[in-house]
């Protein structure tokens, strides 16, 4: 089939605040066949600056709108989309945000190819199996111990057995507070695991995020999440030294394979988190999950904004026998909740798998996303750039 | 002072064609204090999405535009420029797009900064001298060997003592086909240095880029530039290991100085290239030129536009003893060449400078801009996001 059309809808909350939530808006992409078959992906994150990567006039021959690499293309097999994920990557070389709006289109590429092959994703990545995940609920530190305390009891009485506190001012403050936080997240999951996320809070200080470490040891923290830069290989690796206990995790800024491949080869981190919508897609991730298994360190998507992003990720590493882990955001906005017709719910063992029904295997509820979109419009000399996606849905 | 206001012009010639060369098309920034004064800056590239990312509605509190963290701030000192692409680092995390955005920004406020300080950008840097440099050339390979030929024996006649070509088809076709061209780059440059950019052409593929090592060591090529995706640091360790003679040189599409410093580090890079436009600007520039001369690693910027870009590339290196060259594009668009209202010359040694005048020092040209002007309008639910730049200069 031939890709006719693609088409973004920016949804927002009424009020998005300055919270490291990142649910509070959402681009939803639609790609079309010439014969009216579709797919759905989600683009993380920027929504205007990802619609306007896709529709910008071209500066040069390698700093072209990602359209160019897309539209009028033809899709009958996964070469097809690994094909033009490396015509993206030529062919927008010079526009940073490119891989951004890629990943979501990628994403809806394979649901589509999916659907119209009646395969779930992962059969087409070559996965022989679904195996269920594990979720670990993802929780922001609350502001103060006891708020943290109470979400992270709320989460283990729904039924997680794994926790992870994050952001809040975590890391800025001092030592007790963060301590005063640590023990709180501990008391309140009891015996789940429990993971910390610092959201890049110390740059490159390597001792900042090392006296943390006996704080993390004495909960018994599994994992220390972005303590640096994404880019900060050598403090990271130097900070894996100096935590034989507490394994870092990060990866989640990576928008290319290879940049999440270094933080694993010179970083020292033996979780790699990966976000699809920003990676490059559902290609990209596997691409990751494949060389993360090969070198022994764990898999993990990065998920924090609706269940179809969720689920394109779970696809991305389902086959992957020694990645059990995954986040389940469990705070998600109104918003994001609104976007999907279903949602991807642990099973009586507690545990979620990618979806087996063809596709991405999740149907997105544009009715329920229509209160929420925002009206884009991108004009260079009068002309509209995006006319197909502003007429949509509204 | 207080920054109270960032204007965007986009500019771009009548046809923007398929063609490698960056001066088709360009964004300049204007900033201003409350009392008028104005400093001018260039980001590279995609003007569109560079322009969106400043003023995009924020996703969350690590993905908001760039002007939160620019407008209405104090800008007194050097040390406030480094706290603002701190504030942007942390405020922007999750918006790709931002560090070519703020590399413009940055480079208008150490315009505006030197200006009112009555200094030259180098000076405020910190440099005890503004050494001068040799210019190479840099120009596209032709479409047939006799027009690289020609293109070569211009640069020289025109005084030129060293020349780089690049892209045109090199290393993508056969090895008979790049043995011709760089036989003729060599018969037409005389005895000036040649270097060679391949424009990523080999992905990750190290032995095609390893063939064309004898072909290179043969026309005493002085450096093979960007062989591989600026991320596949394996790649370029190996073939660095594998080319003994010819330097390996990369850098260009950093967009942050961890990036470029982890190619150093990592891919045995001899020459790092640094865009001021993309990198997060003079100040990331400069922080890199540091490193690399503690490296034993020689800087040299990556320019391929403007006047105005290239003066701001050679204040961030201009104290560097061991850096002597510097990139010089000879082939500019005739919108490139109105940008600035004097181009910097080549002196009697032909030899460049930064400029002396404070600031960048060098003047922009609005009104020969003019003729080239795009007017954006960027509307999210009617209202336009770019009130004051889309007014400007129409």
């Amino acid at each position: 089939m031939q890709i006719s059309a693609v088409d973004f809808f920016y949804a927002a909350m009424p009020v998005v605040t300055l919270d490291a939530d990142g649910s509070q808006d959402a681009l939803l992409v639609r790609v079309r066949s010439a014969d009216g078959a579709e797919g759905w992906g989600e683009c993380e994150a920027s929504p205007l600056v990802s619609i306007a990567a896709f529709v910008t006039p071209r500066s040069h021959g390698v700093c072209q709108p990602v359209a160019a690499s897309v539209i009028g293309e033809r899709l009958e097999s996964p070469a097809d989309i690994a094909r033009l994920s490396e015509n993206v990557r030529r062919n927008s070389m010079d526009l940073l945000q490119a891989a951004h709006t890629w990943s979501g289109v990628e994403m809806a590429l394979w649901d589509l190819l999916g659907t119209q092959l009646g395969a779930p994703v992962w059969q087409l990545l070559g996965y022989k199996q679904n195996i269920a995940k594990d979720p670990y609920a993802s929780l922001l530190f609350g502001g103060t111990p006891e708020e943290t305390f109470e979400r992270g009891r709320a989460a283990v009485e729904a039924g997680y057995g794994a926790v992870k506190f994050g952001w809040g001012g975590f890391g800025a403050g001092s030592l007790d507070a963060d301590q005063a936080q640590l023990r709180a997240a501990r008391e309140g999951v009891s015996e789940a695991k429990l993971m910390v996320d610092a959201g890049q809070i110390w740059g490159e200080d390597v001792d900042a995020a090392a006296a943390r470490i006996p704080l993390l040891e004495e909960v018994n923290a599994l994992w220390l999440e972005e303590p640096f830069s994404p880019y900060a290989y050598l403090a990271h690796a130097e900070l894996a030294r100096r935590s034989p206990q507490v394994a870092l995790a990060g990866g989640e800024a990576s928008h290319n394979p290879e940049m999440a491949k270094n933080l694993i080869r010179f970083g020292g981190i033996r979780f790699v988190q990966i976000d699809t919508g920003r990676v490059g897609g559902i290609g990209a991730s596997k691409e990751i999950a494949d060389f993360a298994a090969a070198e022994g360190v764990t898999y993990v998507n990065h998920s924090f904004t609706s269940h179809l992003a969720l689920a394109a990720s779970l696809h991305s590493f389902a086959g992957q026998a020694t990645s059990t882990l995954c986040e389940f955001p469990a705070g998600l906005s109104e918003l994001a909740k609104a976007v999907t017709a279903t949602a991807l719910v642990p099973d009586e063992q507690w545990q979620v798998s990618a979806p087996t029904a063809p596709g991405i295997g999740i149907a997105v509820n544009l009715d329920a996303v229509a209160p929420y979109l925002r009206e884009v419009e991108l004009r260079v000399d009068g002309a509209v750039l995006n006319a197909a996606a502003m007429s949509v849905g509204k």
